[in-house]
């Protein structure tokens, strides 16, 4: 097992949209604007924000993560979840079949979704080079030590690979939360 | 090691009042009223609540848990602290030395804390009957696991003994979250 040390990128509550829902939201043909570049390649926070609007609650200028997707999704914490009045299932990015929907307002208009709320399911993003190092493989479910002050191991945790990514561990706000950590944080897999 | 499961209780966000402070808060010589009674013997939920502000955000309606205590203390999870800009030690009950304060807002009045604002550090209770069956000791360190969807580990969880104490694991909004955990989910010692 590799001594490596694997960064934690803390997600707080966004979305991502898609063209036809940005073109509700903000406007036909309205581009996607880079507020800073995300540590996986390509991925970005955007300076567009919308409103999720539940019939129990609002949070306001939740930001977008550009670019466009095939799919809008709502990825939020069970903490964010108990507010919003939602029951999100925990899924993978892209995995929304089933799940709950929400209004998404923007400064142009504001689309109800039917499903795409979902809590994120903890994982790692490597490349095939740190996954040989590591002695894991694409979709394999490991375990994870924190260490410090709320020190604690994650199960099931998920390990995603592919050539284009950094090699990052991303948890929610919760997660983070409960095991007292910041971005920047290093973990290590337990095999 | 005992098979026994022990139930979780997951702490919202709560206040624990001196009689100074509800003097102000409520009006002099105000008696606390029950509004449900907590699995700790003598503890119980009040229907009384005050507002926690800061210059960053307010939490309104935060229940008062009684009876009433020798200091002021604010028990809140880290996702709250960063909603109030505060920064609290994560601490055993009792222990707020250093810790940051905040204004407590009731219905008569408006008490300023130097101190007292904490996130809980998570613990179990049990009876000294219970410590010899699962072979801990009181302020002993121990870890515990949970099953299901987003199982995991925590380290660092103290152990609590008192005759009085109900067989319970306590744990914030966060770590119950982060582990998919409800109130009554059960969990298990490692040692």
């Amino acid at each position: 097992m590799s001594e490596k040390k694997i960064q934690v990128g803390i997600s707080a509550r966004h979305v991502h949209v898609t063209r036809k829902d940005l073109d509700i939201l903000y406007g036909e043909g309205y581009q996607l604007t880079v507020k800073k570049d995300l540590s996986q390649p390509g991925q970005f926070a955007c300076n567009e924000t919308v409103d999720l609007v539940t019939a129990k609650g609002t949070f306001k200028n939740v930001r977008i993560l550009g670019p466009e997707r095939k799919a809008t999704q709502v990825e939020i914490s069970l903490t964010d979840s108990m507010k919003l009045g939602v029951n999100p299932p925990v899924r993978d990015s892209g995995d929304i079949a089933g799940s709950p929907g929400l209004e998404l307002v923007g400064p142009k208009g504001s689309v109800t979704l039917t499903e795409g709320v979902i809590v994120a399911c903890r994982h790692i993003h490597m490349t095939p080079a740190d996954a040989t190092e590591f002695g894991v493989k694409d979709k394999e479910i490991v375990q994870v030590r924190f260490e410090g002050e709320r020190a604690l191991t994650f199960d099931k945790v998920l390990i995603r690979v592919h050539e284009q990514f950094k090699l990052e561990m991303h948890v929610d706000t919760d997660e983070g939360n409960a095991a007292l950590l910041k971005t920047g944080s290093t973990v290590e897999i337990l095999k």
